[in-house]
């Protein structure tokens, strides 16, 4: 129902894979079963292939129509155009530099990765100062020239995500320095049912939109809440 | 009719004045129009009497049934428990400077200044890093001993408060130290119809809701709008 109220960015054809680096976590996890419910093939990466195998046993059981690869990270960044990375903070760099080989120039890199204090034994309601400005620029940095990079998916609650009962209605900041990378990410993540994209400009405004996922973790200690974002007063259509 | 569904922070007695701080300003004299439509007695401050004097008259006319006394920034700090600092950020620090013959313990500062670039004729999609953390942090370390700060109200449009027909409908992100003073600041806030008061934790959360100020002024400039921002998935009662 929620789905007339939002922008259309146009769908990509359902067969297009989409890998996730770190669909073991909870991110990615919820991500993995809520795209490959709408036809999305799911490359499952994760570093040790044996959890990745594991991973992908129990999203099949969750999801049972849905299709589920298990890989090593880089297999799953060559088994798709769009791969998600979504590992935490202090796996990134690492992360990145393994994947070196494996992505290629004009495949989508969807960061999803939040430099939280957490990271180096601080508080999951503090950032870390990335002298990239951001996680998404760090990625950016890191890539093979030709890899696009886009930020996005910071603010969705995993818990949310990986319970497909739970009604998401929330939006997806996306930042990029390409307005076209910015679409393709948004039509892939918005076939997810109640998830909007907006377009919230370059991709140096990444530390803000990475920012929101600590407040959103105090937010959600004090009420208790899995609490999501939304920006009020947008037009129908985003994506034109 | 959306007043119901928000949160109640219990309404203090309408006879209980408020200072603004820069009620010439856009933020500061949208506030005191909806602020005064509730009854609350507005105290403009300015750092020319001439000028509070003039946005008195001027919001008078706007909201006859208002009460507006005019004040430079030191006599408005005088006159109420609660004042709103609401001035540009090259401003901040000059304007607390010379409130601190004027501020008394027990007072609620709430702050609502933005670190935005554009203070230092940069971008105002960009930030600049404030040393303490935030322009609220500033605040803190620049106000009398006793002297309380909550940091509120940077998200809110001014354009959007200044025209009183627009629906708000959006939260106000309420960051502090003292719960109590959080509770007060949003007992105030909540009066304005459409806006819900969410405690967003400690004063250091500030620079996250600051820095969203940027990331909505990204975001107007692409879609045309003002945006304000929700947080989604929040019990009803917020504040007891």
């Amino acid at each position: 129902m929620l789905r007339s109220l939002y922008s259309a960015a146009v769908p990509p054809p359902s067969s297009d894979p989409v890998a996730i680096i770190g669909a073991s976590g909870a991110l990615g996890f919820g991500l993995a079963l809520r795209l490959a419910r709408t036809g999305v093939p799911i490359a499952i990466g994760s570093r040790d292939p044996a959890r990745a195998a594991d991973t992908a046993d129990r999203a099949g059981a969750i999801v049972p129509e849905g299709t589920f690869t298990a890989h090593d990270n880089a297999g799953a960044a060559r088994a798709a155009e769009i791969v998600v990375l979504s590992v935490p903070f202090r796996n990134q760099s690492e992360t990145l530099t393994n994947l070196k080989q494996a992505l290629s120039p004009g495949q989508l890199l969807i960061d999803a990765t939040v430099p939280l204090a957490a990271a180096v034994s601080g508080k999951a309601t503090r950032m870390l100062g990335v002298w990239q400005g951001s996680a998404a620029q760090q990625a950016l940095e890191m890539v093979p020239d030709g890899v696009h990079v886009v930020s996005a998916l910071h603010t969705v609650s995993a818990a949310s995500l990986a319970d497909l009962e739970h009604p998401l209605a929330q939006d997806v900041l996306v930042c990029g320095d390409s307005r076209a990378q910015k679409r393709r990410a948004a039509a892939v993540i918005e076939r997810i049912d109640g998830l909007r994209c907006v377009d919230c400009g370059a991709l140096e405004m990444a530390r803000t939109a990475e920012a929101l996922t600590a407040l959103l973790i105090s937010v959600n200690s004090r009420y208790k809440v899995h609490a999501g974002i939304r920006l009020t007063s947008l037009p129908n259509r985003l994506w034109e």
